[in-house]
């Protein structure tokens, strides 16, 4: 996967760069030079070196990422919401009860508004009601058949073709310099798994997410591990901290996110010499979207004014230093 | 530290092997030429040849072991039992009730079965004491501290020369074929994280254990992560299956452990094929220690029952099948 995306990413940009110069089609590609692309090389450059006093040992070169945002798009609701209101479509015939009862009623409706209305319990409700009560096998079944019908309405993509190509440009050069990436986010982990090893060549026991509790069954030598209707954790915020702790054990080197919900785990990672901490801004309303302080899905408010303040935290402008978004 | 093991392992082995012919000093060299060395030796073989059809690709290669009574001692209890009772004796100058309280008065008295009167409430009790309030890396440096002087009774030596040889040397020769091995362990896991990464040459987010819930605190800039007086995980029996699920997020090819605590997970590692199950039996009372059906600590039945029945579970006969145990 990983020499097959370079591939494709120094033939894509070998024609694009006749248009656009200032796009080395050799590093990076689907950067623009410029000042992300700098720190970014400057940060690897630094850690890597053995004569410098900036050097970081191979097995402490932890670096996170969100997923929602920072990785792919994110609007106008994040992906793994169209998977659940779908999936609550096909459901709808075993309940007959969510005609009339919201937030279902909303979803089936297509009222996508009316859901929102419900605020995070109608969120939570649809969550847990098409997440829990089945295997986490039977579960991923689901995510990849989906996957592979879905589309994204605004661009008629599927959703995995909404991954940003210079973050995955990102990763695979840090993977190249020996760093070992990690997702951090929000969304669910059982969701990422599914398709976020392919794409990002990031391997499943390096993703951590939002969780339902698990519950092992030997199943009379079949064993099952199903997922219940309990919340087993959060990731957002403070927790994203609390979850690097737990199932990393370290402080990682660089964190890369684009809300304030990454701003606890950007402060934890910085928090250290010879860190980094990014944020993609998305400032491309064009080719993407465009919001951050006043937005509710990707909310960027405090995060940005500590960038805007601190030397080793970037912001990454999306519209103007991106050659190619998807 | 790897190949630092191994050159000892050789020319330790080298010595040895004037006296037991039986142990062959290249490959496992702790190992007597016999059942176990012979199955472990043909799961790897059959793992990593591309020509079979049992051929596992190195991404799934994943491999859990137990660690208390697994790849170190466990008897006469826990070690982490001997820190925590430590720490009760040198914090106890701060806690004056403690004197008349158990199970800490009996700790203070050095009375360890009237510590074991109290069942496994005394024991959460003294590791709650001990283990929370504190952000992990006080926890941390003071597990450090403790290993560098604390000896174990028996043996009078350091608690991480306890750890078995050849159990190094087979999680080694796994790390070389392209397995990932972790531990997964009712242990604490930022105890295991101080000491286990130098001794097994794993790293700390290859490391699962029990643990208490964190707190993150951004501290006026200098964040922290504090362990809170709340258990997060226990991790034993079914939910060690659950943490795998959590943590790792695929089944492991291989576990091994000792106990009725690790039943849960090798059924689940089992229950693919081209897998594999291991137990450690304690089987050497001048060495080591024996033990199994009717021990409390590192209680060993339902899971020996299994292990003799089924074709790919191997009991690992410690007084027989081991040339060293240190």
């Amino acid at each position: 996967m990983n020499k097959h995306i370079c591939t494709l990413a120094v033939l894509s940009s070998l024609s694009f760069s006749a248009l656009a110069v200032d796009c080395d089609p050799n590093l990076l590609p689907s950067w623009k030079d410029g000042t992300s692309k700098t720190e970014i090389i400057q940060f690897v450059s630094q850690s890597t070196d053995k004569s410098q006093n900036t050097f970081i040992a191979e097995k402490d070169r932890i670096a996170v990422f969100d997923n929602d945002g920072t990785l792919w798009s994110e609007k106008p609701y994040y992906f793994q919401l169209a998977f659940a209101f779908d999936q609550v479509k096909s459901m709808a015939s075993t309940h007959p009860e969510w005609k009339t009862q919201e937030p279902f009623k909303s979803v089936l409706n297509n009222d996508i508004p009316g859901v929102f209305k419900g605020g995070e319990k109608a969120l939570l409700d649809i969550f847990t009601a098409t997440h829990s009560g089945i295997t986490v096998d039977e579960y991923q079944n689901r995510v990849a058949t989906w996957l592979e019908a879905a589309k994204d309405p605004r661009f008629s993509k599927a959703y995995t073709d909404l991954t940003y190509k210079p973050m995955r440009e990102m990763l695979n050069y840090l993977q190249d310099n020996g760093f070992k990436t990690y997702i951090v986010s929000g969304g669910g982990v059982d969701f990422m798994r599914v398709w976020a090893p392919d794409v990002y060549n990031i391997p499943q026991e390096q993703i951590i997410g939002s969780a339902l509790k698990y519950q092992y069954d030997y199943n009379d030598g079949n064993p099952t591990v199903t997922k219940l209707n309990e919340i087993l954790s959060i990731d957002d915020k403070e927790v994203k901290v609390e979850n690097i702790q737990h199932v990393i054990g370290k402080k990682p080197v660089l964190a890369v996110g684009n809300s304030d919900g990454d701003h606890a785990m950007m402060q934890w990672a910085t928090s250290q010499p010879n860190s980094m901490a990014m944020i993609v801004h998305h400032t491309d309303k064009d080719r993407e979207w465009q919001y951050d302080r006043k937005s509710s899905v990707g909310h960027l408010d405090k995060a940005m004014d500590e960038a805007n303040k601190r030397k080793n935290w970037h912001l990454i402008d999306m519209k103007n230093e991106w050659c190619t978004v998807y």
